[in-house]
């Protein structure tokens, strides 16, 4: 039985983790949660779960909590709070579905610790890959992906022998906008840009989907996940969202993993890996879909990936720019500051106002970090 | 090394096969090649390839051979000769390429040598598929599909576990005549039979992709090689073959194989796998494809498929009769003898006069092929 600890358990991947293991309570141990303001949702969770082990955001959401639950649970909070629970709980596996750059330190915590890691913070591999990467090997953890592309990637990689690997192909659906041009991109308010044509995924990532920034965000971290340079790494358009992402071999053969947009079947496969378990999730039926499109990705049309690609070529400290200014965009936008465009023009900004460092440490990763999200909420 | 023969080594999957191998010298030595009456390209071949044994059609062109290569060459014939090529030339590998049934005993006697077998020849499995794939076991022998689509089913099972398969798709491009009706087959020719859409392949089996035999085949075939009953193999129609066969697992997740109809690329991993090599075969372009298509299959437009369901099913000596009775109408099709309409006629007519032996020895299954080819000849 694996002993789980889901951070950001209250999350769109939280959630959905917890779906997936009520439904094999034989096979896995809940032994902490961590969630940041829903602290609703959070106490039903630890009332169904009964984790040993549950973090908050603050300590008055600590409080309330430690009234409501058993005297033995450990309640603690804040970002302490979170590696507390991500290497003290007594976990072999940690589910890290915190959203944005605040899933890093506690995702280092883990891998001190010693527990396998189930990965479905972009950031933590985007911002700090080299050493986290690094660090993993070091611990003998194992990465597993959580993303729907990369845990196709690594499916598709399963039993074959890496060095026979030509490319990878991820595949994007377009997002939220993919039918208008860059002149209609101008007014779309946030209400629409939420509108995902295939996936139901929390706002930041639905955003980041229609901006390409997310699958930006991919690029580098299937660059640092399965050890390959952004050239042998390719994004194409898929608008089904059916085939989640592909590996062409040496020999030409191409490996694809398929199914119907449901995040559930990825989390279960990092969860149980190397099984395969039955999913809830419904079963593709190609019949109904009758065809399945590709089309060549635009740069010009989504200049975040691009920028994305730049930045993952330069890297060192301008992926973790790229994704801290995304992030203040992204939410700026959500506050209906900026307009959808100002996105990209932030990040542009903000990248080619930094001072590089080639091999940053940890220190210096969070110190660009907070430089550029001061510098991305300050443009006007 | 791998010491490898080439039984049928001038037809299109022999000649394929040499391809290959002539590309990777330092990884195959071939020992011995069999052909039927293509004498002049068997010698070619014996020239660039050196092999210490050849086996030809009949004495005759046995000894021509002879006396056009070195001495100590051993030259062989008939059916004999195929056996004793199979067992004797000290091959580890034998690539079973001959085209109808007499491929069973040559394979048959490559297995009891210990040799692992590259099979090519669909009706080895599908009228002994009981015998060949006991006996493999208890050798310790394996059987590595060379077929497009049984080796996309392979590929799609690597580095999985057997009991996760909840079903598996073979492909069907639906062959020359898939966009006619019933009515327009009646009066279909040879020559527009033999000009399949995708494969460039040999007559007998472009005529039975038309009838969707050959897919009938292969459902006999897979059935036998991964040890899945029938409900869980089901044929999907996928004009472009570009999908050259799928794997649904039980969380859901479809494994696919895809990639240029070009024959070189499973025949070629079937000779080095688990590894996968560089190959001539033009790389998959799928944005220029631009989208791939699924449709139902439809057993009334293709009775064959449904007698070969309706055969695999029944088993014992039933499948036999379907292909022994198939091949001989092909050949009575090629040869303008009757419509292209009868081939289906003749195989569901036999069928129905069969006695059914359930459990046959190998005599029992070469007595009913007799039988049905006599009545599939005698049928006006």
């Amino acid at each position: 039985m694996k002993k789980i600890v889901v951070l950001g358990s209250t999350g769109s991947i939280g959630t959905q983790t917890l779906d997936v293991i009520a439904r094999q309570p034989e096979d896995f141990e809940v032994v902490g949660l961590a969630a940041g303001l829903n602290v609703n949702l959070l106490l039903e969770q630890v009332r169904q779960f009964k984790p040993k082990w549950v973090s908050a955001a603050n300590e008055a959401l600590a409080d309330r909590i430690r009234s409501e639950v058993p005297s033995d649970v450990k309640v603690v909070h804040g970002d302490a709070g979170l590696n507390e629970i991500a290497s003290q709980s007594g976990a072999d596996y940690v589910v890290c579905a915190l959203v944005g750059s605040l899933g890093l330190t506690s995702t280092l915590a883990a891998i001190e610790a010693g527990a396998d890691i189930g990965l479905a913070n972009k950031e933590t591999l985007v911002t700090a890959g080299h050493l986290v990467m690094r660090r993993a090997k070091e611990k003998g953890v194992s990465i597993l992906p959580v993303d729907s592309e990369h845990s196709a990637i690594f499916q598709c990689m399963n039993g074959e022998n890496r060095q026979a690997i030509k490319r990878i192909m991820l595949t994007a659906s377009g997002g939220s906008f993919r039918d208008l041009g860059r002149e209609q991109l101008k007014n779309v308010t946030v209400a629409d840009a939420l509108k995902h044509p295939n996936w139901s995924m929390g706002a930041k990532v639905t955003i980041d989907s229609a901006t390409m920034a997310n699958k930006g965000l991919e690029v580098i971290e299937a660059h640092w996940l399965f050890d390959l340079p952004y050239d042998q790494i390719d994004v194409v358009l898929h608008p089904e969202s059916i085939i989640h992402s592909m590996v062409e071999f040496a020999d030409t053969s191409v490996m694809a993993q398929l199914g119907n947009p449901d995040m559930r079947v990825p989390i279960q496969y990092a969860l149980t890996y190397p099984e395969r378990k039955v999913s809830p999730a419904s079963p593709l039926d190609l019949l109904a879909m009758g065809a399945l499109h590709f089309r060549k990705m635009d740069f010009d049309r989504y200049p975040c990936l691009r920028l994305a690609y730049e930045a993952g070529r330069e890297g060192g400290t301008s992926t973790t720019v790229f994704n801290a200014a995304n992030e203040i965009a992204v939410s700026r936008f959500l506050k209906s500051e900026i307009s959808f465009l100002a996105i990209e023009e932030i990040i542009e900004r903000v990248l080619s106002k930094h001072n590089f460092v080639a091999a940053p440490s940890l220190e210096a990763i969070l110190e660009t970090d907070s430089w550029a999200r001061i510098e991305a909420s300050a443009i006007e």
